[in-house]
């Protein structure tokens, strides 16, 4: 075995920097027939193992605990599973071996049974289980068997556990003496809090479970049960909420995936389509829920025990247990999120041990993690909440959710404008607007950075589909009707029509090609600063210029809101301290970073777009049509966009950062791509030396959980540096 | 001088590879009034001289041409700069400036008459004449003035000439022991050999000139004259020929430079939308002939002679001299693709001193070039001219073209496909069909190497366009119609839509994706293979894997390759001697080029779209919308789709072609972009040590020429490494 982990260890730095080590420790205890068999190989994906490594094998003397009375066989844990309450958990089945306790063909007895039943047997177990976790420092659990009443030990590993108990387990232990608070920090994972982040159902309310399939993403969704995407799509449109039910998903059925609320499937694991587009979108998902019989046809859904589920029933699905109910199911807020939020105390008299735990863990997190977490948020709501789930500021304010809602026809007008008048005129009424928005965002951060980043989508994402638009046009025309504007809008969206709009008209490219654009919204950013700075708090905008490729683009921007931001401090009279720089989300960006940092004052790695020009993956397009089977095939072991790719685009990250500070040694260094709220990802940002990372309001406490973790990882050189 | 001369030279290499020797000798002898004013601008724009780079002054004593009878000024070439030919050119003006030389407000006398005026300074400029050229080691152009019978030098420098004297002169020289043939072949260029390539408007037809502008995009086009683009599109759908004549255009124009066989504008440089945009196109345009008047609104064009040309009216436009005729006016072939194409023997007694020169020069550079020319080539028609162009193999034969015409219905099938067996019924049509597409191609490329790449557009570009597609399914609605071909079509088309195709399922994703699709190609590729050989011709076919970003890809498909060659050799009983490589047109590619590598005989970059993936740049969205503002704005000298872009794009060709060979030290590396066929580019991939590039039949001995010189000029360390 010891070899096998090697192994494992060694492989995990290089090529699986998203293998924990707790799921490295059940590869290693995991036991098949033949590491080539089909059971294997699904547990290799589900574990992240590559197919090329090797097995290990355990050669070792049967024992028979089905030799009569005074034989038996059990299973036991050395604590709680479930909650990690101290005590003795266990079955126990006299004159049986170990499939038949597993198997569940005849009732076994609780283990404190056995003591009656042989008890130098339980005694000499129980004196194994106190040597085993001294020995583990862990919670394990055990197969033992008694051969005419000899006690065997089967085997033993380090017992899996649930989230809150894994939290709990590994308090317990720093409170016993046999672990210290580094290692408990790194007994606990960012997916493990994450999983007691999400909305759960109330476990009290009875509800009937009708199956159980894989958690492919967490969450509890409820809604009408629909068969097919057209369906789904209708319903939704008219406001109601449904789960999509299907045998399997395919590229067919995304516009349905995206209408409901979750979806749940009876074939395929967790790198089908559903599980692999769901995860993508974060939507709540339960896959292969094989004992459901899914009746596309006949639209029905029949459970083991008969009951059958009709178009429209209520289903309810939790993607974090996997239990699909019957029926709506009353949802129990997380106590841990209203731990984050500060309306739970975990210091008072009745807090759970799991409260205490995460506030403990959480704690020494933050004391040992040198990467600073700040949150993506575009609106005072949000910065508000990233603020109380500990975020150091924000690291990605995007501006183009500024300019929808009833902003929608003035920008529209901005997009139309044929003058430079009409132009101005607009981007006049927008500036007032945006000045607002960034006061409200200043005031919630007040002490702390806000990066905001100036308008990125192309303009034609804020003119209606063309496709939808042309057909509503020759409609009109074959009904004998001209509607001026329908043909005006129809004449711009086509002029604006884009082939890849991901690679056009958009970013620094579009604050130079729209004159006045980007200084209208620097000038807003000022005035706001100026505004919040006059009532007394202290404000640090970060302005950031998207999609730069060349130091020449950065500097003809740059050179603008210079300019801009001087004339409004000397209007306003007061300093901004603005700061300027740039996204680095090309891979030309990154390769000429050290020209770049010339005009730059900070980098923050747009690792989303970075992945998507650096494996030419247009992502609403790709992972639906071929993530899964790239997943199937270990052509991945994991998606790029949800743990960030080392070779490639950790490689760009890594040029990008050496050579950038070789320029300017104070360049600050950060990421606002969805891998700064990844665990695995985090460990990788960490190593590369930047100064924070930047995730969704949700994933702050995740990210804090992680940038410990790394800190004590590669402090005790246990990392996959 | 010698210092700004310095100058230009260093940052030659390292920012401005374009920049062949010629211009910037140019540069260096340009004089303006300020380095700043508009002329001195637009003069590097056109030149490539970067906006930071300063300038030399050159103070010196005034003398007078106009003192009297006995004074005067001129100028003069060594050489007739149009042909080359020897003897003495020039214009002598008694009593004058030289301003008014120029200005030519008074009639000059020819040069020669300056003997019977004034002797002893006539015979003192022919004595100066030979000095300057031993100096130069080249034709001069000279202004002189003289002063009271004494004859003073203004100013000297190698004397601007046309392409074709361009050739003639460094062979004179050759043969007049002043240079080598090294020298001569450093004093031609590719862009001069095009130029001699393009067709040209007959010099004897006596057409009328109209006006003359910048020759923005070289060739000859005719077409009736439209002033919109509507008018453009509406005319070229009934097949008749359009010039587009515009004052300047803009991305609205996009649809009618597209139908129109040249364009036409009255306003605007080399760095215009219209040139920018129609050089993307290959498309002949002459831009900023300021002397003719645009009237869009009456559709009229008038000539300072006042000749007015009205909608409809015969224009023809000639891209190489910027000259605009009315009426059409005969085309006449150029003698130099005459030569290539071997219909013109340059040992001929009457062939003319341009072929002969031409011709020396070219087998000098065969001689010097290390990198092979192959060429782009997906028909036998374009091998063979390739072949007789010096194409030493074919780079890169695309398949897609060989799925439309008439196979557009079974490919439809293919895409349709809702079975195993519909697709593998349709892929067994397109079987025979391949087959012979590459038996004809073999045949004539036999005993070089030919490489074919996969399959590599995405499926949907095999079907209709979905806004068209939808407004005729929405029409047919609307009038009560439900044609079910059209509802499943749309249907298809509809899943099949992509946000951004060119990062969306293609390449090796479909050949993993769709079961069959590449096996059917490289069964066909053997299969034609087998034949050609056992007509005993030698046959080397390169199997090429397209948009590979992990070494996994590329492993699963040549997996799948490798079997199929080894069926079909079994089945022919023939070794087909086959190789599998990949194209590194992804960031990725390049960076994990060590890992690739392993799996592959040979990688080609495909710059097109690496460069378009490196900058995030959809060319057929950029190039419109504001490469005309880049250039302007100096953030481009050149387009980095007409150029290769060294510290992008390039380093990572370098990181792929040195991290590539340290694994696998045999591995070919070829570039099969446009880039192949760039002069400036040529140089680069000579000097990262490719071993071949590959270009369009028409750039072939452009290549084969460039190759030279960077041999060359890399020997003789004048290069830009």
């Amino acid at each position: 075995m010891v070899a096998y982990k090697g192994v494992v260890r060694a492989q995990a730095g290089r090529e699986f920097p998203q293998h924990p080590r707790e799921q490295l420790d059940l590869a290693i205890n995991a036991v098949f027939h033949s590491w080539n068999s089909p059971r294997a190989r699904l547990y290799r994906r589900r574990e992240h193992i590559p197919d090329h490594l090797g097995t290990a094998v355990n050669v070792m003397a049967m024992v028979f605990g089905n030799l009569g009375p005074d034989s038996g066989s059990g299973v036991a844990f050395t604590r709680d599973p479930a909650t990690g309450e101290r005590g003795t958990y266990g079955d126990y089945l006299p004159n049986a071996q170990g499939e038949d306790v597993v198997a569940g063909i005849r009732n076994t007895l609780a283990l404190a049974q056995l003591e009656q039943l042989d008890a130098p047997s339980y005694h000499g177990l129980m004196e194994i289980m106190a040597t085993l976790e001294r020995r583990y420092l862990d919670m394990c659990d055990i197969e033992f068997t008694i051969e005419r009443g000899r006690l065997w030990m089967l085997q033993t590993r380090v017992g899996k556990r649930t989230a809150a108990a894994a939290f709990v387990v590994a308090c317990q232990l720093v409170d016993e003496g046999l672990i210290d608070m580094d290692e408990a920090l790194r007994r606990v994972t960012g997916d493990q809090l994450a999983h007691l982040m999400f909305p759960r159902f109330d476990a009290g309310s009875g509800a009937t479970v009708l199956g159980v399939g894989m958690n492919a993403t967490p969450g509890a969704a409820t809604g009408a049960a629909v068969f097919d995407s057209a369906t789904a799509v209708a319903r939704a449109a008219k406001g109601e909420k449904v789960i999509l039910v299907r045998r399997e998903t395919n590229p067919d059925d995304l516009n349905g995936m995206i209408a409901a609320q979750g979806i749940l499937t009876s074939h395929g694991g967790r790198t089908s389509h559903a599980a692999v587009v769901a995860r993508g979108m974060g939507k709540t998902c339960v896959c292969g829920a094989e004992a459901l019989l899914v009746d596309v046809a006949n639209k029905t859904l029949t459970a083991p025990d008969g009951t059958e589920v009709v178009e429209g029933d209520m289903l309810s699905i939790d993607g974090g247990t996997g239990e699909v109910f019957l029926g709506a199911v009353p949802v129990a807020p997380s106590p841990v999120v209203e731990y984050f939020e500060g309306t739970a105390d975990p210091a008072a008299e009745d807090a759970s041990d799991l409260l205490r735990a995460v506030h403990r863990i959480m704690s020494h997190a933050d004391k040992r993690r040198r990467l600073l977490v700040r949150a993506n948020a575009d609106n005072g709501e949000d910065a508000a909440r990233a603020r109380r789930f500990g975020a150091q500021g924000i690291g990605l304010c995007r501006t183009e959710h500024m300019f929808l809602g009833e902003r929608r026809a003035t920008v529209e007008r901005l997009v139309l404008a044929t003058t430079d008048a009409e132009r101005e005129a607009a981007l006049a009424e927008l500036l007032p607007l945006q000045r607002d928005d960034f006061i409200e965002i200043f005031t919630e951060m007040a002490g702390q950075a806000v990066t905001i980043r100036l308008l990125d989508p192309p303009l034609h994402e804020f003119l209606p589909d063309l496709t939808e638009l042309s057909v509503r046009v020759a409609l009109e025309h074959d009904h004998g009707e001209h509607i001026d504007k329908d043909e005006r809008l129809l004449a711009a969206v086509r002029r604006l029509h884009e082939e890849n709009p991901m690679l056009g008209l958009r970013g620094v490219r579009l604050g130079i090609a729209v004159k006045g654009l980007f200084g209208m919204q620097v000038r807003a950013i000022a005035q706001a600063a100026a505004e919040v700075r006059r009532r007394g708090l202290d404000v640090r905008p970060q302005i950031m210029v998207p999609l730069v490729g060349s130091v020449r683009e950065l500097r003809t921007v740059a050179d603008e809101t210079s300019a801009v931001l001087a004339d409004e401090a000397e209007r306003q009279g007061v300093e901004l301290g603005a700061t300027v720089g740039t996204m680095i989300e090309l891979p030309r960006a990154a390769l000429t970073a050290g020209h770049i940092a010339e005009a730059a004052q900070f980098f923050s790695f747009g690792t989303n777009d970075l992945t998507q020009t650096t494996w030419g993956f247009s992502r609403d397009d790709v992972e639906g049509a071929f993530f899964s089977r790239y997943l199937e095939r270990g052509i991945f072991e994991v998606s790029p966009f949800q743990t960030i790719d080392r070779n490639g685009v950790g490689r760009l990250v890594r040029i990008a950062c050496t050579e950038g500070r070789a320029v300017r040694r104070d360049l600050e260094l950060g990421v606002c791509g969805e891998h700064g709220g990844d665990p695995a990802s985090v460990h990788f940002f960490h190593e590369a030396g930047l100064d924070y990372v930047s995730c969704s309001p949700f994933r702050v406490p995740v990210a804090r959980l992680e940038a410990g973790r790394a800190a004590v990882e590669v402090a005790s050189g246990s990392g996959t540096a």
